[in-house]
């Protein structure tokens, strides 16, 4: 059985989640006198103290940004500019899918000869909408997720009855996608994106000879042929 | 099998936020001469067109009182007040879970004799958050959904493997809970919680015969005693 993450793998999603982060900092910067990098370690210090409570996800990272917006100023920010933040978190959920180069064939590919699922991190409303819309058809099964640990991954390749040693998870983030799945004794091909979110990097990650590093979809087919041999 | 509901079948809910609706309404009347009527109807409509953006869930709703005290007030509500409410919403989403009278027993006993699952609808980290502090182990599986419709209701019978004849839903609310699972051809126990949310009432809805309405915990085995027989 191969696995898919969705944002990052399948479709485009940090760039525009950068983009609404410079919008951020746009309107911020009008109120408060710090650059670029202060703003952005302030939110991701806002998200980081919000996770527990909001979970991955737009709406989470709204509500972190409004509640940033109004601390940083010091309660001086206009309700106006709130209302442009939270309007930029609705264009973030209706935005519509773009699947990544090549993606749809390697999914097709991948899925005749192996079982294939979409195992999917974030918001349940939101990733269930770009999965309707992204036109992929092939999922046997469409998990979102809570957090992608080695928990979460036990229990779904229980439910999907798989041992881990025939499981090969194919994504973008080491932290999520790739290193728990190696820790139960399954299989990672990890497709780095050109963005990713500070939260999701992971330093010093030993594969074990268990993951294949491609540069796009084009290459997921041969790295799960070198793995199955 | 048996499938119960969470928010105000297994624990409380409503009353929750219903008192986030009563401390949102005293924050907007400091600044807007509408009586509670009016206060509730603006936040309703407004929470149902965001519906299809944010989902159910706790955020959403916090989402919708931010736009919905902006809107209400053009603009003048103060950035303090809108963190006011966004307080509320964490508040809200780290609640010790409160499990309703006779349900931990009842949960039990209907264990004894099927399989059961929790069927729950809203927001994924915050439903698992409570499933994980209510302290009831006897699920099989957790499910939790974005919606409970006749689709939502067919995808997970299939992927439990029992046919909708031999399934029941416990749940207090009848468009939710009981009548998708009887218009695919299953059963309801309808147990009717003081509280309900304006968007959860049904008008109308006929039971076909398939519905037992309980008055509390205590009356659900006795119920499924009588659709098996």
């Amino acid at each position: 059985m191969v696995g898919f993450d969705g944002d990052d793998t399948l479709w485009r999603s940090q760039e525009f989640y950068d983009q609404a982060q410079l919008d951020f900092e746009a309107i911020i910067a009008r109120y408060v006198d710090l650059d670029s990098a202060g703003l952005r370690s302030t939110l991701l210090a806002t998200e980081r103290g919000n996770l527990a409570q909001y979970g991955y996800g737009v709406k989470g990272m709204i509500l972190s940004m409004v509640e940033a917006a109004i601390d940083m100023t010091a309660g001086r920010i206009a309700a106006v500019d709130i209302r442009t933040i939270m309007d930029m978190g609705k264009d973030l959920l209706v935005h519509p899918v773009e699947l990544l180069p090549g993606i749809a064939d390697a999914v097709e590919q991948v899925a005749r000869h192996h079982r294939v699922v979409l195992i999917t991190k974030g918001d349940l409303f939101h990733q269930e909408r770009k999965v309707a819309q992204c036109g992929l058809t092939a999922f046997q099964r469409i998990e979102v997720v809570s957090e992608k640990d080695v928990a979460t991954y036990r229990r779904l390749l229980q439910e999907f009855g798989v041992a881990p040693e025939a499981f090969a998870m194919v994504g973008n983030s080491l932290r999520s996608d790739i290193a728990p799945v190696v820790e139960l004794g399954g299989w990672g091909v990890y497709m780095p994106y050109h963005a990713t979110w500070a939260h999701e990097l992971l330093d010093g990650f030993d594969g074990a000879g268990r993951v294949v590093e491609v540069e796009g979809a084009e290459g997921i087919c041969a790295a799960l042929d070198r793995m199955s041999s």
